[in-house]
C-alpha cells in the first residue's frame, strides 16, 4: 500500500552509526582542546608557547598586575582539583558497588518474571500481532531483555562517569583560565560540557543501535520480539539515573546544607573556605548531583523515548512490513540531532567569542535557540527522507493511517515545547524579571512572606510549562497515538548534547568559582567566576524544566507501550479499579518527596556532626594553620546518601510489582497516570521555587540595581530571610524536585518490562476476591 | 423483581420532617441554654438567682480573688462582643451583597443555558432512562433546576448567618463563665458550637425535604426530571460556599497576618492586645472562616452528596419503579443522623462533666467516636428498613443489582473513613505526638529546617487518609457504582452536625480567650480558655480532615453523575482529548492556590498600611489612652477579601463552562478527574503543615515537656523559628488548602448541572477541527 522510504536500508545502516562515532569523536576533540590548559606551573614568560599562544599579546595574567605568586596558585588549584576529583571518583565507585548489587538482583528478576510468562517454555510462540508468524520464544525475549537492561545500564554509567571525569579535570582549568580572561574561563567550561553531552547523546545511540543489529542476528523475522527485549534497554538506563539523581541529589544537598549550617551559620567563615572539612565534599557534590545525575536522567529519558517508540512501531506496518529505516526513525533523528548539536556548539566555541560578563547568559540562551531552529530543519529532512509518505501506526488494537508531515509535527513540537518550557523556567528562576524580584521584595517583612511568595511563584510557574505539555501530547497523541507521542519526547530530548553541555557547564563553573576561593586567588577571578556561575544557575534551572518536561512525554509514551503490551483495550477512570490506581497514583509523588527531603535532613545531619567534631577537635584548624580531613567528610557523604536512597528507591522499585502482582494492569495504569499528572507539578513547582529563591538571594547579594540595593547589602534583615529561603529551596530544587523524574518514568518503564508477567499472573488479589 | 421496602411512604413522609424540625429545636434549646448566661452585670451576691443556680455552692468567680471590678469586667466584655458581632454582620452583608449579584447572573446563565438544550421548546419530550414514558419539557428542568439553585444558596445564606450571630454571641459569654471554670465554659462554647451544627444540617434536610415535595407536584410522574432539577440545591449551596471558604479564608488570614505583622513584629505588643487597630478584625476573622466559612463548605457537600444519590437513584430502579421510600435513602440517612449527634451530645453537655483542663481534647474526640458508633447501629437501622432487600443501580449505561447489606457497606465505610482520616490528622497536627514535636525540634537548626520538615510531615500525612478514601471508594463503587460512592460521602458527612459542633467551638473558644485579654481580665481566665482554644486547633484539624475527605467522595460522586448525564460511556485515559483534561486539570490546584496566596498577601498589606497609619497618626494609641478605630480595619478586611477572592472564583466557575463549551464533555472528564485527585493531596498536605507549625509553635510556648522546655522560651531562637513557620502555615491551612474542596466540588457540581447543555451544544472547538 505504501511506497517505501527514500533512504535505503544500507543508508541507515551507514548514517546512525557515523553519526554516534562523529558525536564521539567530537566529545573527544573537545576533550584534547581543554586537556591544551595545563595544569602544572611552567615557565612562561617571554616564549610564546604558552597554551594558547595564537591568542595574541593581549593575553596577561591578573596575578601578574596584584603581584601574587603564579606558581603557588597553580600548583594549589591542582592539589584542590585533584580532592574533588578523587571524591567524585570514590563516591561513584562507592555508589557503583551498590549498583552492581542492585542490577544483578534487578536482571534475574526480570529474567525469572518474563520467563515466567510462558512457563520457562524454549518453544516458539506464534506472534501477537504479525498474524500467522511465528515468533521466539518467552525465555529467549526474558535472556535478551536482561541482556539489554545491563547495556542500557552500563552504557549509562560509563557516559557518567567519563562526564564527572572531565568535569572535575576543567574545574580548577577553567579557574586558571579565568586569569586570562571571562570568554576564555567561559569556552573552557563550555567546552567540558559539551564532551559530556555529546558522549553520553551518541554513546546512548551507538550501544542501542550495535544491540539491535546483535539481536536482530538471533531474532531474525521476529521484530516483535526484538524490540520487545530492547526495551529492557530503557529500563537499564533509568534505574542507573534512580542511583545518579536520587542518590546524586541526596548527596549533594546533605554536603551543602552540612557546610552551610556549620561553616556559615555557626563558624560564620565564607562560602567555600577551605578551612571547612565539608568543602571539598560540597564541590564534589555539584559534580555528583548536577552532572552524573542530571546525565544520568536525561539518557534515562532518551533510551526510554528510543524504546517506547521502537516498541510501538514494531507492531505497526514498519515492523510488520519489515521497513528497515522507518523502523529505525528515532534513531535517525537522534543521528540528525547530534550532528544538529555539533553544528550549534561551534556557534559558542568558534564562531563568535565572549568579550564581557553580561555576554555569557545571551550566549547560552542562542544555543538553545539555534539547536531548536537547526534541528527543525533536521526533523524535517529525516521524516522526508526516512519515511514512506503514508504508513500505520498501532493504537490500542486498531492501524490508525499516518503521513510522514505528520510525523514531523510530532517530534518539532515536542522539540519547540521543551524550548518554550525552558524559557518560562528562566522567566521564573531568573532575578532579571519581576517574579524574582517580587520574592526579593518580600523579603522585607521577612522570611514568611519570603516562603510564602516563593511557594506562590513556584505553583504559578507550572501554568504555561502544562499547557505546552497537554498541546504536544494532544497534537502527537491526535496524530499518530502513542508513537506520537514518543517520538515527541524524543523531539523535545535530540538536543540533549547541547543541553547536557549547557547544564554541565554550570557545577563546572561552580566548582571554579569554589577553586579559586580556596586557593586564595585574587577577588577579580572570583567575579568572572561568579558571573560564569550566575549563568549556570539559570540553565540549570532550564536543564531541569527540559528534563521535566521530556519526562511526562517519555512516561506518557511508556505507559501508551506498557497498556499496549499488556492487551488492555481502555483505561476508564470511572471503574473503581482504575480510579483508585490514580488517586493512589498522585498520592505517590508527595510520598515520596517527603521521604526525599528527610533523607537530606538526615544525610546533612550527619555531615553537621562531622564538621563539628573536626573543628572541635583539630587544633589549629580555624586558624587556617591545620588542614581538615576532607577524605572523611566525603566518606560520610557518600555513605550516607547511598544508605539515605534505599527508602525512596524502593517505593519507587517495588509499587509497579506490588500493584502489579496484587491488584492487576488496570490499577498500574491508574497508578501510573496518576502519579504522571501529580508529579510532574510538584516537579515542575518545587524546581522553579528553589531555582528563584536561589537568585532572589542572589539578587540582593549582587545589588545591581537601586531595587536591589534597598534590600541589601549581605547580612541585612531582608537577605537573611532570603538565605532562610534559599537553604528551603536547596532540597526542594536539587533533590525532591528533580528526582520525581524517576518515579514517574521508572514505575512506567519497569511496568512496561513487565507487563506480560503482569498481564499472565498479576491481580492476584481480585482473583482471590 | 423486588420485595418493596419495609418502612411504608406515608412514614417516610413523616420521618424526615420530624428529624428535620427535631434538629431545628433541638438547636433553638441550645441557644436558649446559652442565652441564660447573662452579658449585664446583675446584683449576685447573697442571693441565688444566677445564670446557673443549681451548680452548688462552689461557684466563685476569680475576680473575687483577685480583686477585680466584677462591673467593668463584665461591660467590657458586651462592649468588646458587641464590636466582633458587628463587624462580622458587616462582612456577612457586604458579601451577600456580592452574592446575591452573582447568583443572580447565575441563576439566568443556568436558565438560559439548560432551557436552551431543547431550544426554550415548551413541548414534553421522551425519557431518557424510563422507556416509553413522557418526561416534563427541558424548559421546566431549567426552571425549577433555577429555583433549587436559589434555595441551596439562601439555605446555605440563612444558616450561616444565625450560626454566626450564635458564634458571636457566645464568645464573651464563654469568657464570662471561664470566671466559674473550665467545665462551664467549656459547654458554653460547645452549645453555640451545637446550635451551628443542628441548624445548618437540620435545615439542608428540611429545605430539601420540602423542596422535592413541591417540584413533586409539578413534575408528578416524571422523577428523572424532578431529581435533574434538585441538583440545583447542590450548586446552589456549593456556591455560596466559594463565598464563605474562598472570601472567608481569605478576610480571616488578611485580618490575622496584617495584625501580627505590624502588632507582635513592629511594634512588640501581645496578641489580641486592644490596641491594635486589627484587633477586632482578626476575631471577626475566626468567626467569618472557621464558622461560616467552614458551614457552607459542609453544607455544600452535604447538599452536593444528597442531590449526587438522589440523580443516580432517579435513574435506577427505585426511581423507574417509583418507590418513595429507597428513593429518599439518601434523607433517610441524614435524618437518623441528626438523631445520632443529638444523642452524641447529650454524652458532652448532660452525661459527662468537664472538670479538668486535659479533660477538654478527649472530651472532644470522643464526640467523635461516639457519633461513629451510634451512627453505624443508625445506618443498619435504615438500611433494613428503607431499602428493599435487592434492587438495581444505574451502573454507566447498565443496571447493576445491590442488595441492602451492600448499600449499608457504603454508607458505613464513608463514616468510618471519616473517622480515621480525623484521628490521622490528629496524630499529624497535635503536639502530643511525634510528629509535631520532630517540626518544633528542627526548629533548633532555624527557620529553614522548620519549613523543610514541615512541608515533609505534610506531604507524609496525605498517605493513610488516601489509602482510607481509596478503599472506601473501591468498597462503594464496587458494590453499587456510582450511587454507593455517593451515600459513602453521606456516610462520611451523617454525623455533620457533631462535626461542626466542635469545629465552631475552635472560634468561639479562640474568641473568648482574645476578649479575655482585651477586657484586662485574669490571666488564670486567659489560661483556661488558652486550654479551651488548644483542643479546638486540633479539632479544627479534624474537621479540615473531614472536610476534604468529603470533598474528594462527593466530588467523585457528582463526576459520575456527570458523565451519567452527559452520557459518556467511558472515561478513556487513553484518548488525547481526556488526557489534557487530566494532566491540565491536576495543573488547577495550584494555580488556583498561587491565586490564593496571593490574594491573602494583597489583602494582608492593606491592613499593614492602615495599622501603620492609624499607629502613626492617632496620638495617644500605643499608650492605651485613646482608642484605635476598628471599625475601618474590619472594612478593609472586608472589602479586600471580597475583590480578591474574584480571580480564585473566577477561576473555579469559569474553567467548567470554558473547558464544557470549547472542548467538551471528554477534556471536561479529565479536568475534574484530574483536579480531583491532585486537589485533593494538596489540600489534605497544606493544612495538616499548616496545623503542624502551628502547634509546634504552642508546644514550645506552652513548654510542658522537658524537650519543649529545652526549646524555649517565647522569645529564644527556636521559637522565633517556630513563629516563621507559624505564619507561613497561615494562609495554607486557612486559605488555600481549605478553599481547594470549593475548587473540586463546585467543578464537579457546575459540570453536572450544565451537563445537558455541554453534551448537546459543547465541545465546539473540535467540532470546527
Amino acid at each position: 500500500m505504501a511506497s517505501p522510504a527514500f533512504l535505503p536500508e544500507l543508508a541507515t545502516q551507514v548514517v546512525v552509526p557515523v553519526a554516534a562515532v562523529v558525536g564521539i569523536a567530537f566529545a573527544v576533540l573537545q576533550w584534547v582542546l581543554v586537556s591544551k590548559v595545563k595544569l602544572s606551573p611552567e615557565p612562561r614568560r617571554g616564549d610564546g608557547s604558552s597554551a594558547k599562544s595564537g591568542a595574541g599579546p593581549s593575553e596577561y595574567l591578573i596575578e601578574e598586575e596584584e603581584g601574587l605568586n603564579e606558581h603557588n596558585v597553580v600548583v594549589k588549584c591542582a592539589e584542590i582539583q585533584n580532592a574533588i576529583s578523587e571524591g567524585a571518583t570514590s563516591f561513584l565507585f562507592t555508589e557503583y558497588k551498590y549498583v552492581g548489587l542492585f542490577m544483578g538482583i534487578f536482571a534475574v528478576l526480570i529474567f525469572l518474571f518474563l520467563g515466567s510468562v510462558e512457563g520457562f517454555s524454549t518453544k516458539s510462540q506464534p506472534c501477537h500481532y504479525s498474524k500467522g508468524k511465528t515468533c521466539k520464544p518467552a525465555l529467549a525475549n526474558a535472556l535478551f531483555s536482561t541482556i539489554a537492561f545491563v547495556l542500557g545500564a552500563v552504557t549509562s554509567l560509563v557516559s557518567g562517569f567519563l562526564g564527572m571525569k572531565i568535569a572535575t579535570y576543567a574545574n580548577a582549568r577553567t579557574t586558571l583560565e579565568a586569569r586570562k580572561g571571562v570568554g576564555k574561563a567561559f569556552i573552557t567550561a563550555f567546552r567540558s560540557g559539551a564532551v559530556m553531552g555529546f558522549l553520553l547523546a551518541a554513546s546512548g545511540l551507538f550501544v542501542l543501535y550495535i544491540a539491535i543489529n546483535l539481536f536482530g542476528i538471533y531474532y531474525g523475522d521476529d521484530w516483535e520480539g526484538l524490540y520487545e527485549a530492547i526495551t529492557g534497554y530503557g529500563l537499564g538506563g533509568s534505574s542507573m539515573a534512580l542511583f545518579g539523581r536520587v542518590g546524586g541529589g541526596i548527596y549533594t544537598k546533605a554536603a551543602d546544607v552540612g557546610a552551610d549550617l556549620v561553616g556559615k551559620v555557626e563558624r560564620n567563615i565564607p562560602e567555600d573556605d577551605p578551612r571547612n572539612p565539608a568543602v571539598i565534599a560540597d564541590n564534589v557534590g555539584d559534580n555528583v548531583g548536577d552532572i552524573a545525575g542530571m546525565g544520568s536522567d536525561l539518557f534515562g529519558s532518551y533510551a526510554e523515548s528510543s524504546c517506547a517508540a521502537l516498541v510501538v512501531a514494531s507492531i505497526s506496518s514498519f515492523g510488520i512490513n519489515h521497513e528497515f529505516t522507518p523502523m529505525l526513525y528515532p534513531l535517525l533523528v537522534s543521528s540528525v540531532g547530534i550532528i544538529a548539536c555539533l553544528i550549534t556548539t561551534l556557534f559558542a566555541t568558534d564562531f563568535f567569542e565572549i568579550k564581557a560578563v553580561d555576554e555569557i547568559e545571551p550566549a547560552l540562551k542562542k544555543q538553545l535557540i539555534i539547536s531548536t531552529a537547526v534541528m527543525t530543519v533536521g526533523i524535517a529532512l529525516v521524516s522526508w527522507l526516512g519515511l514512506p509518505y503514508t504508513f500505520t501506526i498501532f493504537n490500542f488494537g486498531a492501524q490508525k493511517t499516518v503521513y510522514n508531515w505528520q510525523l514531523f509535527l510530532c517530534v518539532a513540537v515536542g522539540l519547540w515545547a521543551g524550548l518554550v518550557i525552558g524559557f518560562v523556567t528562566e522567566y521564573y528562576t531568573s532575578n532579571a524579571y519581576s517574579p524574582v524580584q517580587d520574592v526579593a521584595d518580600s523579603c522585607r517583612t521577612g522570611a514568611a512572606t519570603n516562603v510564602i511568595f516563593g511557594l506562590a511563584l513556584g505553583y504559578k510557574s507550572v501554568i504555561i510549562p502544562i499547557f505546552a505539555i497537554a498541546f504536544s501530547i494532544f497534537l502527537s497523541f491526535s496524530l499518530a497515538a502513542m508513537y506520537g507521542v514518543a517520538v515527541a519526547a524524543l523531539g523535545m530530548l535530540s538536543t540533549i548534547a547541547t543541553g547536557l553541555a549547557i547544564d554541565a557547564y554550570g557545577p563546572i563553573s561552580d566548582n571554579a568559582g569554589g577553586i579559586a576561593e580556596m586557593a586564595g586567588m585574587s577577588h577579580r577571578i572570583r567575579e568572572r567566576t561568579d558571573a560564569l556561575d550566575a549563568a549556570g544557575n539559570t540553565t540549570a534551572a532550564i536543564g531541569k524544566g527540559f528534563a521535566i518536561g521530556s519526562a511526562a512525554l517519555v512516561s506518557l509514551a511508556l505507559f501508551g507501550a506498557f497498556v499496549s503490551r499488556a492487551e488492555i483495550q481502555t483505561v476508564d477512570v470511572l471503574t473503581p479499579k482504575v480510579f483508585i490506581g490514580l488517586i493512589v497514583g498522585a498520592m505517590l509523588p508527595y510520598w515520596f518527596s517527603a521521604m526525599t527531603m528527610k533523607s537530606v535532613g538526615s544525610a546533612a545531619l550527619k555531615m553537621v556532626e562531622e564538621v563539628r567534631r573536626q573543628f572541635n577537635t583539630i587544633p589549629g584548624l580555624m586558624e587556617g594553620t591545620t588542614k581538615p580531613d576532607y577524605a572523611t567528610c566525603v566518606k560520610i557523604s557518600t555513605d550516607a546518601s547511598i544508605k539515605e536512597m534505599i527508602p525512596p528507591g524502593a517505593l519507587v522499585m517495588l509499587t509497579p510489582l506490588i500493584v502489579g502482582i496484587l491488584f492487576g494492569v488496570e490499577t498500574l495504569s491508574g497508578v501510573l497516570a496518576g502519579a504522571l499528572v501529580s508529579g510532574v507539578q510538584i516537579a515542575i513547582s518545587a524546581s522553579n521555587t528553589g531555582g528563584a529563591w536561589d537568585n532572589a538571594k542572589k539578587y540582593i547579594e549582587a545589588g545591581a540595581s537601586e531595587h536591589a540595593r534597598t534590600l541589601g547589602p549581605k547580612g541585612s534583615d531582608p537577605h537573611k530571610a532570603a538565605v532562610i529561603g534559599d537553604t528551603i529551596g536547596d532540597p526542594l530544587k536539587d533533590t525532591s524536585g528533580p528526582s520525581l523524574n524517576i518515579l514517574i518514568k521508572l514505575m512506567a518503564v519497569e511496568s512496561l518490562v513487565f507487563a506480560p508477567f503482569f498481564a499472565t499472573h498479576g491481580g492476584i488479589l481480585f482473583k482471590w476476591l
